[in-house]
């Protein structure tokens, strides 16, 4: 085993309170923005930040306040003048060269507006959402209560008793109902406050003709086979009691076909509801009616998926927009839900030459906030969700390739071939989360580093605290399905201490596994929780969930990364009360370094192993009086809590800056 | 000399004829797109399109064509979804790695959507847009015709005689007046038609009180001074008659406190004009009017230049909407004006929490398309301007750190030493381009192809060849005064031969300099062109705009970078009728690489030195039974002409697609 020192250590900023006086300004605001440099760095002969201002340059001399914990401490003020603030660091060294900062890293050369780091003057997400840990409930395969027994069949169901294998072939891929419900949820909040999470999510819970129920037949009522309006209002309750948060899953950008709504219109071309969706005999240019269009726009062509019409000013009064819409009812007592992801938010209001998405998340906010802000809005967006996600409305998305893809392209197992699947009784290639990708591809530990800080690097820092952060959802395979030997540790480690909001899918915590979406809506299998496997599992997401909601820092904390190879990630969550330092690796490790190369962490004088306290998992940190080694056997996942990152003297810090101001460093 | 092999050849595509069947499709038309693998390559198990129709993807199969040149050419078809359709290239290996083909380059891991390919159905620039080579013209400074002496001073201005320097300390800065007028430069036309150039780009012409005129008085004439409107009506009609183009200048964003509209908004708030700017005490929460606030919002806050309000339906009447206004009438008879570009165009429309941006060019252009489609529209964005460049609108942008910023950093003198400049009789540190960087940011030529790829990856295809290529303009510092021993040819060259429409700036052609925007505004010094080194500078700007006008595949041919390294850019302007061979080094060079190696430029079996003509230069090419060897001296700009890139059979390519489709490759 080598013994390799850790990277060279770079400046530093990230939205944390560590470097930002408010992270919710208002227009107008003057806020302080800190930059950290490494003592062992070349002395700089300025430090500059740059705001864009209705999208004109403007640059902000910051002064150097003092040094601390082997990091120099600049300080700009800046004042916030749009919604949407971006800055970037510029560095100029002695040399004549200069650096800039944004939030994709360091560069020489100069850098696109995209990357810039953002204040965001805008209301902010109920604090809460940070603090949260998801877990993520399929309705029709969590728990069924005994009332259950007595309700009938619907005409499109195909019957499944709870020990039946999931069919993925259609049509019981979407017809086969197990008959799940509210109150089995209720039943079982034990098991989820054993878990430790706090926030539950539950997808579609209106009447549809399928298991998923995203092909709603009514927003105004909870689906009587789930156990109706009383059911729903008798699972908040019971989780408001035990701490725990609910969120609802709503489509706008489609309904089912079933939908009363959409029945309306299809019977009565001259009702509102005919305004709701595209009929295509009602534009001006008419088109044909063939087999391929059933008359109307619907999502992805499927005509059982009729695509709504956001230009309908009937439709948005109804459903998004003010106390007597959709979106308010299900927050309103007497269910008052704690919020809302959106499905298919990516498409939601958009088609060919129409763009109403920003209208339409930003009114369905409004109303939120009218009613209640402590309530959450989040966007499916499983792509690349940076433009949707700039601090207009959405608190945050699921979205896949800032955390979820690059955790599988690193972790899985490390098979060349790629596997495959019966799908309709084809074998069909492996599609990689939507993408024909012929299996999973890899990447190393370094790789799904940069990954993560691409994806995120568009995004400011208030909303990527508000990104789901899973290993896997109801619309995808099981990471667990093809985790490499040991990696679980690592993967639901870091879903709990990167910056986002960790999610675990009803059955991660049994180690369940499925090979696509469908066949991973497997009925929770209860009574295996004390099965030797399943109880170490159920062991370690109860100790990580813990770990998660036991340090603040995880929550709101900077985040830097200090290592990363081919098989491994190191990286910090920083705060000025704590320090967080994770290690994940696949291969085993030694590094070594002196105390002066690793800035801020460990070359506090006076500081010694006993200010070290590994909470989490099997690594050693040792501290000689000059050295630092940290010994990592292979598949390992260890946090380590040090003191928090000293800031120079206040005195110096707070010299041009009022009482007030000087309270907005939090930490 | 070192022989150094040139670099492995990439997958290619871009968006010229070769690789794109039609470049203005219509939503719902089918395009054909073709990538290129060099055959040197592994082959590969697929190739997909990645579309992002209402941004969830979709995914279209290529079919190989054949192998022509040393690549295998793969084509994919889709339809056209939105208006800006996204879309980039998966290649799959037989080692089941991917990798991820779009505008940024070549990449192993998932990429963003910002950096996608694109198609605009969207109505394009006049195809003479991309076939202009620019130039531009301060009327002040350019010519003085007789009937100057004539005409009173005004009373802001200090006057100046054609040979006093420039002042460049303020008043004088804005207000030393040397009376160049429009018959000023009809007059020398003949010197325009010599050297080339045919889209003349006049700086505002309206009444002012400045030298700039950027501070309009009225839109509704053109200033006296000049000559009036007549004057503009003589210049267009003689420019014309020399198939030569005229655009003007207009300023959106500002007037001048001396405009006519600003005036009666003055002196009477119940005025429909008052409604045109943002007075501070007409809003709710009316502000204080004090010394920093004049009572309205201007530029910067600079008072005597009051910001239009866009929200006024009225201004939008008056300025930008409809054959009436102002926009209309300068391109209607009996001027015939050929277009606009748009100071400030970044920052129109926009204030704190208000942003109309897109509005109002919309608007422009509409305006423009129903009076004269055939009139182009540029904005002024003079930092990264992707995020308004994605073809709703401008044709182009006169932005600078796509091409003019790093081409300064590599071509500049070498000094290590921030230079200093005097301004208000202070000595200041230098500013780079509005950028408080202490010099010039040095770059290496590897760098600056870099710059050019990462500040055009984000722009799509059709806007990157209407945007503005100078080495300098009114706004700054002369490329001139800073640029390293014998940089001067590959500077003009490389502004002539990457995609972009080539700008000289009135002077750059008598080698004039100056250290910031107002120094360079020197009276042309006519006369000189018989001088040694002003002759020699003006036959490099003939032979060199010359060159550009003379082969269309500069004006809509592919580009691909062939090799980049400390000293020299090695690329290709690609059609299927003929191929530009560029090197640009400053360094002395020999590359050399067997032919196999450089597909698609010397592969082709028969071909031989006969079919290589050199066309600019000093490097010399040579053509071995199966080597490459170029040599080229230091400071060298050299262009070679190839045959076009060969295509596989006819047969083979249009094997799937009607005649129609078929006459879409345009070569």
């Amino acid at each position: 085993m080598t013994v390799s020192p850790v990277q060279r250590p770079l400046p530093h900023h990230d939205g944390s309170p560590l470097h930002v006086s408010e992270d919710v300004p208002a227009l107008g605001d003057v806020v302080r923005l800190r930059l950290r440099v490494p003592t062992t760095w070349d002395p700089l002969v300025s430090v500059t930040v740059r705001s864009n201002p209705d999208r004109e340059p403007v640059w902000d001399e910051a002064v150097l306040l003092g040094e601390a914990g082997g990091w120099q401490w600049w300080e700009a003020t800046v004042t916030v003048h749009n919604p949407r603030h971006g800055y970037r660091w510029l560095l100029r060294q002695h040399d004549g060269a200069v650096r800039w900062l944004n939030q994709a890293g360091l560069h020489a050369g100069e850098v696109r507006d995209v990357d810039d780091f953002v204040l965001l003057a805008t209301p902010p997400a109920p604090s809460w959402l940070a603090e949260s840990v998801m877990y993520q409930i399929f309705p029709d395969r969590f728990a069924r209560s005994a009332a259950a027994d007595g309700r009938p069949t619907p005409d499109w169901a195909i019957p499944a008793a709870w020990e039946d294998p999931v069919d993925p072939v259609m049509p019981a891929r979407t017809q086969q109902l197990y008959g799940g419900d509210l109150d089995g949820i209720v039943e079982k909040l034990d098991h989820l406050a054993d878990l430790g999470v706090d926030l539950l999510y539950l997808t579609p819970i209106f009447p549809a003709a399928s298991n998923h129920r995203y092909d709603a037949a009514s927003f105004d009522h909870v689906d009587p086979l789930l156990g109706g309006d009383d059911a729903y209002v008798r699972l908040v309750q019971a989780a408001h009691a035990r701490g725990m948060r609910v969120i609802g899953d709503l489509t706008t950008n489609h309904s089912g076909e079933r939908h009363e709504w959409f029945q309306t219109a299809l019977a009565d071309a001259e009702s509102p509801e005919r305004t709701y969706y595209y009929f295509t005999e009602d534009e001006e240019n008419g088109r044909s009616v063939s087999a391929e269009d059933p008359g109307y726009e619907a999502w992805l062509g499927v005509p059982s998926l009729p695509k709504f019409d956001w230009s309908s000013q009937e439709l948005r009064h109804r459903f998004i927009q003010g106390r007597d819409s959709v979106v308010a009812r299900w927050l309103l007592p007497p269910f008052e839900a704690d919020g809302w992801r959106i499905d298919v938010a990516n498409m939601t209001g958009r088609l060919r030459d129409v763009d109403l998405n920003a209208q339409v998340r930003q009114i369905m906010r409004r109303t939120m906030e009218e009613i209640d802000p402590d309530t959450v809005l989040l966007a499916e967006s499983t792509n690349d969700a940076t433009e949707d996600l700039q601090g207009d409305a959405w608190h945050g998305a699921m979205t896949y390739p800032a955390f979820t893809r690059p955790l599988w392209s690193w972790l899985s197992e490390p098979t060349g071939e790629p596997w495959t699947t019966a799908q309709d009784e084809q074998v069909v290639e492996p599609w990689f989360f939507g993408q024909p990708l012929g299996g999973i591809p890899r990447a190393t530990a370094a790789e799904f580093a940069e990954a993560v800080t691409r994806f995120t690097a568009g995004i400011p820092w208030r909303i990527r605290l508000g990104n789901m952060q899973p290993l896997n959802t109801h619309d995808t395979a099981r990471f667990a399905t093809h985790a490499a030997d040991g990696a679980m540790p690592l993967a639901l480690g870091l879903a709990m201490t990167l910056p986002g909001v960790p999610v675990l899918f009803a059955g991660d915590e049994f180690g369940l596994t499925g090979a696509d979406g469908e066949t991973s809506r497997t009925p929770m299998p209860w009574g295996a929780e004390a099965d030797p496997p399943v109880a170490e599992r159920l062991s370690l997401c109860r100790r990580l969930v813990r770990l998660r909601r036991g340090h603040q820092v995880l929550a709101r904390g900077g985040m830097r990364w200090l290592h990363t190879d081919d098989d491994a990630v190191v990286f910090l969550r920083e705060s000025a009360s704590e320090t967080l330092l994770v290690v994940a690796t696949m291969g085993d490790r030694i590094w070594e370094s002196s105390r002066e190369a690793v800035p801020g962490l460990v070359a506090e004088e006076g500081l010694g192993t006993d200010d070290v306290s590994r909470v989490f998992g099997e690594a050693q940190l040792k501290l000689g009086a000059d050295r630092v080694r940290v010994s990592a056997p292979a598949r390992t996942f260890t946090v380590w809590r040090l003191p928090g990152v000293p800031v120079p003297g206040e005195a110096a810090v707070m010299s041009s800056a009022d009482a007030q101001e000087k309270s907005r460093f939090r930490s």
